[in-house]
């Protein structure tokens, strides 16, 4: 698996939870942080680089844990890749379907990126949902910068919210955390969600891509007597990997190990 | 000259005023965007790979027109370079001794890259200065955000402001912008330093970098008759870039030609 960041770690969380059997790389591009601001082919090129990376340590399955990853390379890719490709955004869209009724309109918070490539709006309407997107760029940085709990992100969140209203045609009935830095910010969230939209579900794609991977991996969903084996490789000094991660996961941490994508 | 962002347009700006007989070529290195926030194997890495593709294209000199590239890869790559190559942390520091009194204290504002490498400590030293250095990691994506003006960016400011005074040893003198993107916030943080410093001067290194490219290509001081040529390479789609540079930089601006560097 793969993410440009530590956002991905809330991926990882749900994989090894439901994969006990099931040996990990996270390879953490860091070097190319974030994607959620740059081009269709720029973030093609990353992920084709680190899909190739990935499948050469011997993985049977990518997962790209980066919505805008997702959105942006995954439909290219997946038509040439040598093992199972998977992302988020499907998984996401389908836990969003299972929250809430038919033909609701749910509001979609992701990158730039990822919004411009209405992949949400597409994979919604695919499970029969209307899709607000709205994009959010100060999310990464600000979770990035550990203010998760500051009165100044949830301004921010209060201005991309009412943004985002401002457009919607109805009352959206849940909100999708279209960004895998997005959970990190969850808590905060919720408080702001509350206030403007009421108890609406807030749902992200962690869980829902580890079920869709537990379904392509079965006989990794049963723990073996070794553990499972988790190695990370960064594209540059993964230091907040190495202060959020242990305590994120709830488990210790193996050295990084640092790798240059051949792009 | 490059910079991995449109920060490096206001060196840009004073460059083209005080050498209106040079062409010049802008790299945006926007594929890496942000530059402060990684290490400094990778800033090396992507700072040598862009000076080659100048040198390439006929560079006289090189202006690092980024404080985290100065910071971090300018003194390794100064030494086997086949051209002039200048920063803008010097004539910053420069900048800052001209505008108070020897031995005053100042306080640097600049990423968090910038600021592990104590580059503007040590410049400042030289200057007889003591450098108080701040990282404010919010500012480069508030400002790219387009928030110039808005309150929350005013309380991010007031936030990074009274941290970095907590643990100054005097009253700074001066406020000195250690980052390219930062005089887009300097209508903004005037008001900040005011409240908390009162009337001190905020310098930016990008007029000294210009006097100091002038002394180095004496000749380009003067017009010539056809005025200078502009060409623009960006790594990633400049969206921004052309969104911005034109109103910033009051001319027309070329269409912008994309490019790959080979690390």
């Amino acid at each position: 698996m793969f993410d440009s960041g530590f956002g991905g770690l809330t991926v990882l969380r749900e994989l090894l939870r439901h994969l006990p059997g099931a040996d990990f790389v996270y390879l953490d591009d860091t070097a190319h942080l974030p994607y959620g601001s740059k081009s269709q082919a720029a973030v093609t090129r990353f992920t084709a680089a680190a899909t190739k990376l990935l499948v050469g340590r011997g993985a049977d399955l990518v997962v790209v844990a980066c919505n805008t990853a997702s959105a942006l390379a995954l439909p290219l890719l997946q038509t040439e890749a040598s093992v199972a490709l998977m992302g988020v955004i499907q998984p996401g869209a389908e836990a969003a379907a299972a929250a809430v009724p038919p033909g609701s309109t749910v509001l979609v918070l992701a990158t730039e990126a990822t919004v411009a490539s209405h992949a949400y709006a597409r994979a919604c309407a695919a499970h029969g949902l209307l899709a607000v997107e709205k994009a959010c760029p100060l999310f990464v940085p600000l979770a990035e910068e550990g203010w998760t709990d500051s009165s100044i992100t949830t301004q921010v969140a209060d201005v991309y919210l009412r943004e985002a209203l401002a457009t919607s045609p109805a009352l959206p009935a849940a909100v999708v955390l279209g960004c895998t830095h997005y959970p990190l910010l969850r808590p905060l969230l919720q408080g702001t969600v509350q206030g403007l939209l009421g108890s609406v579900p807030i749902v992200d794609s962690a869980e829902a891509t580890a079920r869709r991977a537990a379904q392509l991996l079965p006989a990794a969903t049963s723990a073996g007597q070794r553990g499972s084996v988790l190695s990370v490789l960064a594209t540059d000094s993964p230091t907040k990997f190495q202060r959020l991660g242990a305590r994120f996961l709830c488990r210790e941490l193996p050295p990084v190990e640092h790798v240059q994508l051949e792009e």
